[in-house]
C-alpha cells in the first residue's frame, strides 16, 4: 500500500530521533546530559497543579473549540500589558503552539506555494509545510554573523510569484537571534508591500537578555492583515507538557478558516486549558528569576564554547539555544558516535544535529544546537563532554 | 491574501456550527437541550482526576512523541483482555481519536487519492481529508435500510484505482449501524484483495445494546498490513475533554511515517496521558452500567420518535446517535428556526443537521442526527420539544 510522497519527504526531528540511541546508551548505564531538546528544567508555576487539582466537575467534557472564555480572556489581558489588543474572537487556544502552527500553514499554503523561512530554523516547520503541499525558501545565513537574516535586499530577494508568506522565530529557535524594532518594522513593510502574511513565532517571547522590552509582531497595528502571532505557554511558563498555545490575528478570513480546522479536531484539552488559564497570574518576579537564570547558563555555555579550538558561534541574545559550527565533519554522525562509542566516567551528552534546521542542501552539516536547559553543574559537565567528545571523535 | 483552496472546501462542523446562535438564544433566556454533540453526561470515572491529584513532578515536561510508557502498557493491555495483541511500538498515542485520524489521513492519502466511506459519515472526516487533498468516496446507503452498507457488491463498486482505503465507524457515528462478524471479515477480505488500508475508527466499541462481545478490526490478524484501528478515551470512559487517542496498527510503514508527525508535534499533554492511563482500572461494572442507561435511552428516543407522525428511521444497535429523516423541507433552517424563533416554556432543542453528513449533493437535507446524551427526563422533554417544534415549523 502506498505512502504518502509528502510524509514521505520529512525525516525525524533532529531533536527527537536519536532517542533510540539513547534507550539503548542508557541501557548499557550510560549517564546522558540532555542538550538536544528544549525542555527546560524550571519549575512549573504551582499554580498550574493547583489550578488541575481544584477542579470538581464531574464530566470532563469537550471544551469550546476555540478554547475556553477564561483562558482567551487570560491571554487577552497578558497582551493588553503588552499594549497590544486582539478582540477574545481573535484568539483561538491550540495544543501547543505545534498545533497553531499547522492551522496557520494548512489555512494559507497550498502545492506550490512558498514561504520564507531564514535559515537554520525550527525543523517541525518542514514537516508541516511538506504536509501542505508547499515548500520553504530558505534565507541564507552564516554562523560567522550570528545568524542574521534581516536585511532588506536578502528577504526580497527570496520573494517570487509563489510566495505567500514569511515566517519569524523571534527570538530565533535555534539561532537565538533577536530583531531590534527597526528590523522589525522593515519585515513589516516587506509583508505590506508585498501582500504576504507575516507569521511571527514568538514562543521563546520573554527570554531577552539584554534588558529591552518584550516584543512582538502583533503590536504593528497598521498589518493587522498580513500578521499571525504564534505564542505558547510552553516555555513561558515552563509548562511544555501542557500542550496550550495559541493563534492571535486580526485577519477574519485566517481567523473563519483556523476555526473550522479547531472546529475538525473538536476541542484542546480541557483541564489544562484551565490550569494554563491559572498561569497567566504569575507575578513578573518569575520572569526576572528565571531570565536571570538562562542568561547565567547562556554565558557558561559561550565561554566554555571559546574554549574548543575551531567552534565558530556568535553570543546569541535571546530563547535557550546557541548554534555552532563544530570542528567534526558530520554532526549525525559525531552525535550517533557519542551515544554509541564515548563515555567519560559512564557520561556522555546529546545534541540537535544541524542539517534538518536547513532548506539547502549540504548546509548545517557540522552545526549543532545547543538547549542550555540544565542547571549550572550540569551543564558545565555536558559542555566539558563535548569537549572532551571532539577530541576524541577527531583523534579516532 | 490568498487562503487554502483546501480549507476553503471545509465547512464548519454540523456538530458545532449553530454554537453562536446557541448562545444568543441563551442571551435570550431561552434553556437549550443539547442532541447536536456526542457529549455523554456521565460521569468520568473518578479515578481520572485521582490520577491529576497524585501528580507530583516539579516540571511539567513533554511527553515522549509516541505517549507515555505507562499509558501504551494499559492500551496494551486492554486489547490483550480481547484476545488482539499490539507491541508498545504498534501504538502511537494521540490527542484523541480526531489526531489520529489527521495522522493516518496524512500517512496514506495524496492528491487525487479516494477513500471510501460509508454515507451519512462522521463529517470531520471531510475536514482532514479535504486538507490532504484527497476525495471521499460514499457507499450510498438510506434511512429505510437503517443505512446498511455493508454489502460486497456496494463496497467493490466503489473502488477505482484512486481507492487508497475503506474507512468503518463502527459502531457507526452518526447511523449506530454495528457490523456483524460476517460483514466484517467480508470487509476485511475486500481490503486484502483490493490491497487497500481498512481504518476502523472504534471510538463507540463499548457502546453495542444487543449483548454481543466487544469487537475490533484489529483481531483480523491475517490482514495486519492493512488494518489501521483508531481508538480513543472520549466516549469509553466519557472524558471527551481529555484528548487522549491512540492509533494502532502492525503496518510497519505507516509507523514509521506517523511517528515523524508525532514528533513534528512533539507530544500529547503529559497530565493527561498519566490520569487516562489510570481510567484502564476501571472495572467492568462500570461500563454494564452505562450501556445499560445508554440502551434505556436509545428505547426512549425511538418511541418518541415513531409517535412523530413522518419520521423514517431505525433503531439503531450500538454508538448513542440515530440518524433520522424528519418530516420538514430543509434541517438546517429547521434548527435554525429552532434557536431563533421556537420556543415552549422558554425551552427549546438542538440536533446536528444532516447535509454535512453526506458527500453526495442534496442527500440528508431532511435528516438529523440525535445524540442521546441527555438522563432520562431531559431527554423525554428534548423529545417532546422536537415533536412541537415540527408542528410549529409546518404550520408557519
Amino acid at each position: 500500500m502506498k505512502i504518502s510522497s509528502r510524509v514521505e519527504k520529512s525525516g525525524l526531528s533532529p531533536m527527537r530521533k536519536f532517542h533510540p540511541y539513547a534507550v539503548a546508551a542508557e541501557a548499557k548505564g550510560r549517564s546522558i546530559y540532555h542538550l538536544n531538546i528544549g525542555q527546560p528544567d524550571i519549575a512549573t508555576p504551582p499554580a498550574y497543579f493547583e489550578a488541575v487539582r481544584n477542579f470538581h466537575q464531574p464530566v470532563l467534557a469537550y471544551a469550546p473549540s476555540a478554547g475556553i472564555p477564561e483562558l482567551i480572556s487570560a491571554v487577552q489581558k497578558y497582551y493588553d500589558a503588552l499594549d497590544i489588543h486582539y478582540d477574545e474572537s481573535e484568539i483561538l487556544i491550540t495544543s501547543g503552539g505545534s498545533e497553531a502552527l499547522q492551522i496557520v500553514f494548512n489555512c494559507i499554503l497550498e502545492d506550490g506555494d512558498e514561504i520564507i523561512i531564514p535559515e537554520p530554523f525550527y525543523p517541525n516547520y518542514s514537516t508541516m509545510i511538506n504536509l501542505c503541499g508547499a515548500v520553504i525558501h530558505g534565507v541564507p545565513t552564516c554562523p560567522e554573523e550570528g545568524y542574521h537574516y534581516a536585511n532588506r535586499a536578502k528577504i526580497e530577494a527570496c520573494i517570487n510569484e509563489h510566495t505567500r508568506a514569511i515566517l519569524c522565530t523571534n527570538p530565533g529557535n535555534p539561532t537565538g537571534t533577536v530583531l531590534t524594532a527597526e528590523e522589525m518594522r522593515m519585515l513589516v513593510d516587506v509583508a505590506k508591500e508585498h501582500d504576504l502574511f507575516l507569521i511571527g513565532d514568538e514562543a521563546y517571547r520573554e527570554f531577552v537578555y539584554a534588558g529591552e522590552p518584550l516584543q512582538s509582531f502583533g503590536s504593528y497595528a497598521d498589518a493587522g492583515e498580513n500578521i499571525i502571532v504564534i505564542d505558547t505557554v510552553s516555555k513561558r511558563f515552563s509548562a511544555c507538557g501542557a500542550r496550550i498555545g495559541c493563534l492571535l490575528t486580526h485577519n477574519k478570513d485566517v481567523l473563519a478558516n483556523a476555526m473550522k480546522l479547531c472546529q475538525g479536531r473538536l476541542s484542546v484539552a480541557t483541564l489544562d486549558q484551565v490550569a494554563a488559564a491559572a498561569l497567566y497570574n504569575v507575578d513578573g518576579d518569575y520572569f526576572s528569576a528565571v531570565r536571570e537564570e538562562y542568561k547565567h547558563r547562556r554565558d557558561t555555555v559561550m565561554r566554555k564554547l571559546k574554549e574548543i579550538p575551531g567552534v565558530v558561534c556568535e553570543c546569541p541574545k535571546g530563547a535557550f539555544y546557541i548554534m555552532a559550527a563544530l570542528p567534526v565533519d558530520d554532526a549525525d554522525k559525531f552525535q550517533r558516535w557519542l551515544l554509541e562509542e564515548f563515555e567519560d566516567n559512564g557520561d556522555t551528552v546529546m545534541f540537535a544535529p544541524g542539517e534538518p534546521f536547513y532548506q539547502t542542501p549540504g548546509k548545517g552539516k557540522n552545526e549543532v544546537r545547543i538547549a542550555y536547559v540544565l542547571e549550572q553543574e550540569k551543564l558545565e559537565r555536558a559542555m566539558d563532554l563535548l569537549a572532551l567528545g571532539i577530541k576524541a571523535y577527531n583523534a579516532r
